[in-house]
C-alpha cells in the first residue's frame, strides 16, 4: 500500500497521546505499518459491563481508534481522518485478560478510505475473535 | 408497545448501576417508557479524542447502553437483552456540554429486538444529531 | 432544507429512466421534494425468494435508489451521487400487493450525504414497515 | 467447521432454483462447503445503473443470496436461514464481465449466523473487490 507521509507513526502516537479517552480507557499503540494498525489494552473491572463482558462501547472505542490509525498511515502530512459510519458485529462475549485489536485499510482514497476492524479476546495465549467492524472515513485537509 | 414485566424501569436501573463502564463514562439514565429509554451524560475533557470532539467510542456507548435500556423494557422478567450487532452514523461532530440520547424499539421480536438510538450534542439549549445508530439485540433468557 | 437545482426533479426521473436495472425491477417514482424522495413497485412472483417474501435484494434496490434520488434533490446541476455503503434492517417479511418507499436526507454535506429509507411492505391499503436502512453517498462532480 | 446436515449441497441448489428473483437476476451457484459459499453472475446491461455500473441491488443480491447459502451449509434438516440485517460497503465500482462472490461464515450459532460476503468484479481474469458485506441471519425451524 502506497503512503504520502514516511513520518506516520509520529502522527499516530500523537492521535493516541492527545486523546484523553484513550488515556482513560488504557488503551496503546502495539505496531502500525502501511495500511494497518495494531492496539491493545488490558480488560480491567470498570471496562465491563452489567453481565461481566467487556461493554461494547470499549470494543468500539478500540476497533474505531485503531481503525483511524491504520488510515492515518496513508494520509498526507496535511490531511486527517474522521470517522464517518461504522458497523460492529460482536461475534463473541470478550471476557479475558487482554484485548488486541488488528486494523486493516480495505480500500484507500482521496476523499474516504475504508478499514476493516478485527478485536480479539485473549485469555492465556488464547486468541478469540470477539467482534468485527467496517469503518468508513473522511480523509479531510488539516 | 406491549410490555411483560411492569417492574423493567427497575431493570434498567440496575443494568445501569452494575455497569462499571457506564459509571466511568458518567452516563446516567433520564426517562423510560414502554419501548424506549432516554439518557444522559455531561461532557468532560476525558471524554474527547484528538481534535477536541466526543470520541466515537463515548457517542457508542451511550447510543448502545441506551438501545439496550430501550429493548429491556418490553422483555419477561427471566430474560435480558445483549447486543448483537449495530451501525453507527457520525453525523455531525459533538463538542457541547451534554449529549442526550433517544432510544426507540423498532421492531420487537421474540428472540431479537431492533433498536434506532439518535444522539444529540447539547449546547446552550440547542440540540443537534451528532450520531444515529440502529441495533439488533438478542432476547436471551437468564 | 435548501437546494441547489431547481430542475432536481428531472434529473430524478433521468436517473430512473437510465438506469436499466431499475426497468428490469419495475420501480417507478411517485414524488420527490428536497431532501426527500418516495417510490413504488407493485410485487410480482420475480421478486421472490423461496419461501415467498420479497427478496432482499428488491427491498435494497428501492431503497438505494430511493435514498439516491434523495440525495440528488439538493446537490448542484454540476454534481451526482453514488452510494458508498449502506446498512438494511429487514424488520418484517415483506409479502403484499405494492412496496412503497420514503428516503430521508439526515445529513446534507458537500462530499457525503447520508440518507435513511423507509420500505413499506402495502396490502388492502395496509402498510407495514419492512426494512429501514442508513446510506452514505458521495456526492461527486460530472 | 461443523455441520448438521450432509445433503446441505442439495438444499442450497434448491434454495437457488425455487427463489424467482434469482433467476430473474441470471446468478448460479459455483462451489458450497462447510461454512462457505461461492456463487457467479453474467453481467448484463440490465444489470446497470444509470452510471454504466451494476447496481447496488445487484451486488447486494448476490451477497446476500450467497450468505444465505454459506448459513445453510451448517443447519440442522430441520431449519432455515433468513437475514435479519447487512452492512455493505461499495469499495469500487462494478463494471467487468462477472461478479464472483464468495461468502464466509465468521460465527455460526443456533440462533443466529453471521457471515462475511466479498463480491469481486471480474474483467479478463482480474478480479477487483467490489464490494464487501457482513450479513446476521436468523436460524429458523421449518
Amino acid at each position: 500500500m502506497q503512503i504520502k507521509n514516511t513520518d506516520y507513526r509520529n502522527i499516530i502516537e500523537t492521535g493516541f497521546k492527545e486523546a484523553p479517552f484513550i488515556s482513560l480507557i488504557g488503551m496503546r499503540l502495539a505496531d502500525c505499518g502501511p495500511g494497518w494498525c495494531e492496539t491493545e489494552l488490558s480488560v480491567a473491572s470498570h471496562h465491563l459491563q452489567q453481565n461481566g463482558f467487556v461493554h461494547a462501547g470499549v470494543l468500539t472505542t478500540i476497533a474505531d481508534h485503531s481503525a483511524g490509525g491504520a488510515a492515518s498511515t496513508i494520509i498526507g502530512a496535511d490531511e486527517y481522518v474522521l470517522t464517518l459510519e461504522f458497523k460492529l458485529n460482536l461475534l463473541r462475549s470478550a471476557s479475558g485478560e487482554k484485548l488486541r485489536c488488528r486494523a486493516q485499510v480495505l480500500r484507500a482514497g482521496g476523499s474516504f478510505t475504508v478499514v476493516e476492524s478485527e478485536v480479539y479476546s485473549i485469555n492465556q495465549d488464547k486468541a478469540i475473535l470477539s467482534a468485527k467492524g467496517i469503518f468508513t472515513m473522511a480523509v479531510l485537509e488539516k
